[in-house]
């Protein structure tokens, strides 16, 4: 009873950041058959505050503006959450034994772009 | 008659490129009132030649693996066609007849990132 009742926040959407989750070689879709396991790492979130001048007004053109002006041009909902930089080689066997590398594969560092 | 007859081809999508579009001051959606024009530059198309083995995997996850996995993230669609430098200055006139200057608006150049 004398514990305080907090006040409900609206929930803050998650910032773009570095995430992971463990697969196996297969599970990564690029047509190796492994069981070996590796982390893939991946960018996602929101880049609400790395809006500039031009996303507003893009917005803007997306919303109301582009069809007036006879464009069906598709652009970005603004900033991107995207890997800046990747990690360079991931190496494993596949179910026959044999030796890969495979190459940007995996993301290492985030950015909204 | 004895014009040939066009095979039809699978229309390419555009890639990734900057376009432009005259608009007024006011129809940059940015708080000014100004019936000025300018050229507003920004980045539309496709990035499907810049996808790597990332966006591979990632596309797969989106499709099947999230949910598996009990992740509910949302991640781009592959590669964003996003602005890779801005112009710096814009200068107008607003319906005042007062002198501003904004920045950031339109871009200078694109890429796929």
């Amino acid at each position: 009873r004398s514990q305080a009742r907090r006040t409900k926040r609206a929930r803050r959407p998650k910032p773009c950041s570095l995430r992971e989750v463990e697969l196996t070689v297969s599970e990564l879709g690029l047509g190796y058959e492994s069981d070996e396991t590796l982390l893939f790492r991946y960018c996602s979130g929101k880049c609400m505050d790395h809006r500039r001048n031009y996303d507003i007004t893009l917005e803007r053109m997306r919303r109301t503006g582009f069809s007036k002006k006879g464009r069906k041009d598709k652009v970005s909902n603004g900033p991107c959450c995207r890997p800046v930089a990747y990690e360079e080689d991931m190496s494993f066997l596949d179910n026959n034994s044999r030796y890969h590398t495979i190459q940007e594969v995996s993301a290492q560092a985030c950015g909204c772009v």
